[in-house]
């Protein structure tokens, strides 16, 4: 941390940011300037420090010069994870992860059929909802417990993995059992007693970016889940937030290279989310393959005009296909795979 | 709903529409300009609805007229809704409702000898975290329970209601036990299991807005807990996230007034967060009260520099005291008034 | 400014930035740490700078230490300036400056009655748009050179100094002659050719802060003015751009009190763009003065339902009655006063 | 436009709302529901009127339904525009526009060298900045004039178009006489006086996007162009500002599929500002590329690190060079190919 003294301040609040550095078991190391003082401090930067130092008279700003998150740097962990996610499933490899499936898991028969479309256009992971988060207390929620049997089952006849989001603590061990990875939602980003519960758990976690999460809170959200001892953590950029009101959410394709230099984890793109318009999908998917995403979570739907949410911006299997062959185009040119199933139908 | 179509779309396109109307029991209402069709959808508006008909062929846009929220709307309850705190302190009311205390409980002397000098300055309210939000998992947490008995102790002493956050459902019974005011904040105020639960208790809550949450969001987010049964919500306006960096966030002031014309619940100004700079405090303070808010949530330290989280924001006792001075004087300017004590140590 | 190495930084990068340093006339102090050196520059901070010492290698990361605008900062004339403005008004002292008058000047009549109302009232400043900036180029663009005259006679008639923008460099002098205060919009905050040319002039000018412009770059396209030679600037904070959709814009109620500790010009408030709801202006109006703005822009219609632009956000003669009552009510308590006329009609 | 009147409208509230739209020579067309009434206005939709309505007692929301610009939308031209550029460049084409070179002209060496390397690798239009709009009045702004005869002479000698930003009206004989395409920086999206003028020319006008300008003012800042008689426009994405702080703006990928699908204009990506980060130019410039931009912009400079700035986000030769590699790969993916050019030195 660096502290740069006001103009004005003088000798006496000098001493008094010293003493309260020392008293912090840190050391400080002064340079007196022409204009100004700065002091560094010499030992571990902690947030609420930073905050702490900016009450004290005579001081003028404070700086954090290292980063806050550990377990997750790119430093910790120079090349990078790959999570292994079952079904011989992994991401964060050569080969791309797509995730495919219905925003909500309406009935088994519905998740069955979608699962055997994606795969045969190269999906290599279900996903479908059983506990959905919504604005509205008056939507429909998810037909969860029983959601989720439909979810394993379609998962086994299909032979893929299978991915589902869990809101509540309480949910953790019927989602566990179910599901191959547990997602965290963009909403329970920052729902810490969460975080700490999933990394109690050995499964892989998506980890969805907050409708207004900066990169730091993201990768530091990621930190909860690993310091609990979980490492098999995979990031999921997913839209943002901003004054546009053109789409749903603004898709941050800076934040897949970033987040790749900063963090050794895998980043997944959503465009489904990130756009909340289906004929953004296909592009925007493409845009997140060249940037060099991991792999794509994909919102399809046999009949999105009958679909029970997030109709908008769900593929039909037919636009799926169609996306999946430019995505592979894509991913040629960056010298990755989509998944190639030796039978689409097989276990 | 009015579901407008495109220049392009033909009869077929106008005949599926209607069709999809009346399958989900509502009726179609055709008006067809020399430009374009208008249907009208007779029946309730369900924001699903909105997404499903936006990928039918031919429809251009779709907009809601109703708005989706019912229980906590103006028109449900025209009068304004007075929330009863104990203590004989109320929230909605002429007299203003002044929360007061530091953001982490940290001992149990610091708490009394906070709750004391704050309400010696008139709050009528003591707030203090022992379950603490915090970006970093390496951050201090709050005491937790052991906090929660400190805080209960110093409302009973200095004879006001407690106020404290809940950030998970497992802590809602311990909260509810030592707590008069149910805390939900920014982080969870879309955390929907968590509003169901404090919906099913007949504590006050206050709802925080979240970060980048919406003026409709926040009060369909109320409408969760409404839902539930317990009508006694609050509503807490604490600063947006803008591009704007130098404040924490952005005070929005404008959901002051545009809330109560839309709701009938109470809302409180939170400047602290409002700003995260505790110069800004007390003029954000006064702006609040100028707008039509039914009081303030202030965090007061007695040694902000030496506190274990927020210092940036909190104010001394003096601050405070000057604040509310500042605070009656704009109270008395709009017919209101800040508490008044017979005696400031009275239990 | 301050340069952070990061931890795999070598001698020959430290030596390199060091000869950087140099070679741009300024002077390096080192300080070796545990884990990375930090380097202090000693001479003047200079924002390109900053950029090129990002991109040597070894750098971690760039702090500028001091504020980037002089002339405009607080420090520079500690006691805040007051701007005259004609007709014995002024700005920035203990009575209120109230700028009111329609968006669109529409006709001699409508000018000349809308003042004398407003006068009566408590305004002390005309406003009325000649050049309007539109976002549609098939929307009324203002009546021009023609309007001014109009304003300028309704300026005399009510005995009132008159503010209207400039958008372009070649319609400065004709703005000059007609009107007391030059106004430079929103979105030519940052034209910057447009702030040299009104910094030529002896005019004060009244410079609105940009949809997304943050407070930094607002002062320095103060400094702008001021450098050229003209110190009568006036800041004017008129809501800014962020998610929320409730409103047109987001009043940013902080800018007010930060923007007066950072600098010293003095600051108006708008609430009429701030908000674009004419029935938020009254309590956003009063929120502005208790945080210390040191007046209000208010548009103000005799029929906002025919107004030629803005209608949704302009008051009614009555309506700003009863907001001035309201304000006069708030500054009484922060020791301000509302304008007082011996007569509303006397020139 | 649709206008949707509260469930407290009476039918005075009715009657006057249909006659304000008769006055206004449009026709209405009422639709009297159970439980409120709507009102269709048959004519050409107007932002005006919407605000104006919006205003009359008993009317609770007003819709437009109609886009409110026309020339530049894809109905206007569904085969899309190809804008020719001179030296047998075009944009809008299967060959992708790549436009490069330093952000300042520094000397004639200095862009002369820049002009030969960028088109070697692959450039085909030469970019460099003249008249450079700079946050502070202190930082360096351009050579001007001298600057355009530079670049001239550079575009010459390396046989390329060149495109250079105009600042002021005053300015744009002069880079019309020497540039071949003009530059609309983003600061002036909404410079409308500016926006005529170029209009007025026949020259390619490459309009950025304002930093806080949403796709509706975007297309309407080019309709300004184009009603002016100049079809000649061409867009470019380069980034937006978000709360998001990792990076200088927030690259909006969205917004280049749905340009092209909203306008028939062409589309540049300008990846350097859209990051402000030259680590991050070259994968959202692939990204850029697969999501179905026409083109880049790019910033190089022989020698980032002495830039006179935006060295942070320049790439140097080598780099470039390598970016291209990555870009023409992705090219071939979509169907599209990088420039080809003889030979690099030929005129």
């Amino acid at each position: 941390m660096i502290i740069v003294l006001a103009e004005t301040a003088n000798e006496a609040d000098i001493r008094h940011v010293v003493d309260r550095i020392e008293e912090s078991g840190r050391s400080a190391h002064l340079s007196r300037g022409v204009e100004r003082t700065i002091i560094g401090v010499i030992g571990p930067d902690d947030p609420a420090m930073q905050d702490m130092f900016e009450t004290l008279p005579g001081v003028e700003s404070v700086h954090r010069v290292t980063k806050p998150y550990r377990l997750v740097s790119r430093e910790f962990r120079p090349s990078g994870t790959v999570v292994e996610c079952g079904h011989g499933v992994s991401i964060g490899g050569s080969e791309l992860a797509v995730m495919a499936g219905p925003c909500s898991i309406e009935d088994e028969r519905h998740i069955v059929e979608t699962a055997i479309a994606v795969r045969a256009a190269g999906a290599n992971i279900l996903r479908g909802g059983a506990f959905k988060p919504r604005t509205s207390p008056y939507a429909f929620r998810g037909h969860g417990e029983r959601a989720l049997e439909f979810l394993a089952n379609a998962g086994r006849e299909s032979g893929m993995p299978v991915i589902t989001e869990v809101m509540s603590v309480r949910d953790i061990d019927a989602v566990a059992r179910s599901a191959d990875i547990i997602q965290i939602g963009a909403r329970n980003m920052q729902n810490f007693i969460l975080l700490d519960e999933v990394g109690k758990t050995h499964k892989p976690v998506m980890l969805k970016r907050a409708l207004s999460g900066t990169i730091e809170e993201w990768l530091l959200a990621a930190e909860y889940v690993v310091a609990q001892g979980n490492p098999n953590v995979i990031l999921c950029e997913r839209g943002i937030r901003t004054f546009e009101t053109a789409y749903r959410n603004t898709f941050d394709i800076n934040a897949i290279p970033l987040a790749k230099s900063l963090s050794h984890l895998p980043v997944i793109a959503d465009p489904s989310h990130g756009t909340g318009k289906w004929k953004l999908v296909r592009p925007v998917a493409m845009a997140s393959i060249a940037a060099g995403a991991d792999g794509l979570m994909i919102e399809v739907h046999p009949n999105p005009d009958h679909a029970l949410s997030d109709g908008a911006q769900s593929l039909t299997f037919e636009s799926f296909e169609r996306m999946m062959e430019s995505v592979s185009a894509i991913a040629a040119a960056v010298e990755r795979r989509v998944p190639l199933h030796a039978s689409a139908s097989a276990g």
